[in-house]
């Protein structure tokens, strides 16, 4: 097998766990210098197979995959959930591992954060639109990890899920505009059989707000469909998106949803020139807050 | 000669100029690959022994030494001298061929912020202190260009002079918090005979003003020395300190001129345990603005 010809330093069922932020860089630059290429998946953990396609393909198009399991306190605001988001790290654990995954990188908050840590990237207006507006300083945190995170493991790609659509934004805009050397690569969302986008605040839901749930993605998919079909303003589309949502009585208000550029992530009012739009919600079911979104092509 | 050997394809008298960052990205990338270290010495041009100091010193410590020029329109106020900033390119280029160094950066700012361009580096709380009250916008510009640069160019070690003392202290905070992976070198301040501390700025000086401009490093060794000598508090010092500036008549306004903790920057009103004390000037002669500061060891 060429792979263990090539790393006979590697074998093909080890998995190495580094917690300390200095021996993660040590490590992928010893990699980079012996001209491997590394792909590399950022998670929250409470892993779901949208993680998991995000691992096979970094898998299938590089040399190494390093997967981080970091929740980031920066990203939170103080009445979200930080505290209760979901932590499953030896279930976790067992998954990368079965995937092959080389690292996988679980540093301590302290480290990442040591006292008299100040400093935080502003990707500009794409992070104050959409969810920027209801999750102040969210994007601003995201942003700030994972600049980090990309300086600690120096990866040639690095792999996001197209379901947090505006983060896949605001990390191209930071990784574009500080010259970042790391090709961002952004996946198909995964769906469970019935539509739902998969999530790892989808443990959140009671039996009934996930059965709920479903309401956004075939409300979306309506939009797309009358997008697809023209004849149907804009304006006329956005309120039966609405409408549709607001009938589901456990859906207890509506962050946004609405009609996008991609690119700008302005609401727009036609489609004009554009040959793909973005539809976006984010609900709020109880405690649990969802997101989701479908990228229509016009063309 | 073993530099010659070790790295056939490059020879003595040969510096490569370049100015497109994707191509300058790629030429460190190839040199890291071969296990070369990397010196970096950002500059804005119109050098001066100051400049030079730190080539040699990065000649001395790495295999590749790389220069940048870049006037950085984002860390200018709208009131600054952008505009006039003095720009001698073929100059510069001539000082730095003789040095003998490797790469010779020069982008242009279309390249280094293109249309779109809109994230930003906030290094926080040592950003606002000092020349931060008085540029404010400053320290943010010189943050976001700094790590463009350092993720251009990956340098294994980069030289800034102390004259900016407070430019230091930020890209230290910054590169920490963001886990770059380049030490950062702070080389003595060169000054010319009189005591005046080398800067791109003394060009703007008519020959009184040059004269005059002396009374910085003078008041500033005097507090130097009576700190050292003790018996005279702090507050007497610095009453002193702004009296013997004040007396120079060129000197239109003092922005701040005092005595600060050297890593929070913060104006200090005795030493108490502290080892070393930063003693830092900011004037305005005529059109020109100055800055000048002193390190004292107390112990």
């Amino acid at each position: 097998m060429p792979a263990v010809i090539e790393y006979p330093d590697k074998g093909e069922d080890t998995m190495e766990l580094i917690r300390i932020p200095r021996i993660m860089q040590d490590t992928c630059r010893k990699h980079l210098q012996k001209g491997r290429s590394i792909g590399f998946v950022p998670t929250m953990g409470a892993l779901h197979d949208g993680h998991l396609s995000l691992i096979r393909r970094a898998k299938s198009e590089n040399d190494i995959v390093v997967a981080s399991i970091f929740v980031n306190p920066l990203q939170f605001g103080p009445s979200e959930d930080f505290a209760s988001y979901p932590r499953v790290i030896d279930e976790d654990t067992i998954k990368l591992r079965e995937l092959g995954i080389d690292v996988i990188f679980i540093p301590d908050n302290s480290l990442m954060y040591p006292p008299g840590f100040s400093t935080y990237i502003d990707a500009g207006p794409v992070s104050e639109k959409l969810c920027g507006q209801f999750r102040p300083g969210h994007f601003r945190g995201v942003a700030t990890v994972v600049a980090k995170l990309l300086n600690l493991i120096s990866p040639t790609r690095a792999y996001f899920g197209r379901k947090d659509f505006q983060q896949t934004v605001v990390i191209r805009r930071m990784t574009r505009d500080l010259d970042i050397n790391t090709e961002i690569v952004v996946c198909p969302t995964i769906r469970e059989e019935d539509g739902l986008a998969m999530s790892s605040r989808n443990r959140y839901l009671s039996a009934g707000e996930r059965a709920a749930a479903t309401v956004l993605f075939r409300a979306m998919s309506t939009v797309s469909d009358g997008l697809q079909a023209g004849g149907t303003s804009i304006s006329e589309l956005k309120k039966n998106l609405i409408s549709e949502i607001s009938k589901e009585g456990l859906i207890t208000s509506i962050d946004y949803a609405s009609i996008y550029n991609p690119e700008t992530l302005e609401e727009i009012k036609e489609s004009g020139q554009l040959k793909e739009v973005l539809v976006a919600v984010a609900v709020r079911m109880g405690k649990t807050r969802l997101i989701d979104n479908l990228i229509v092509n016009l063309t």
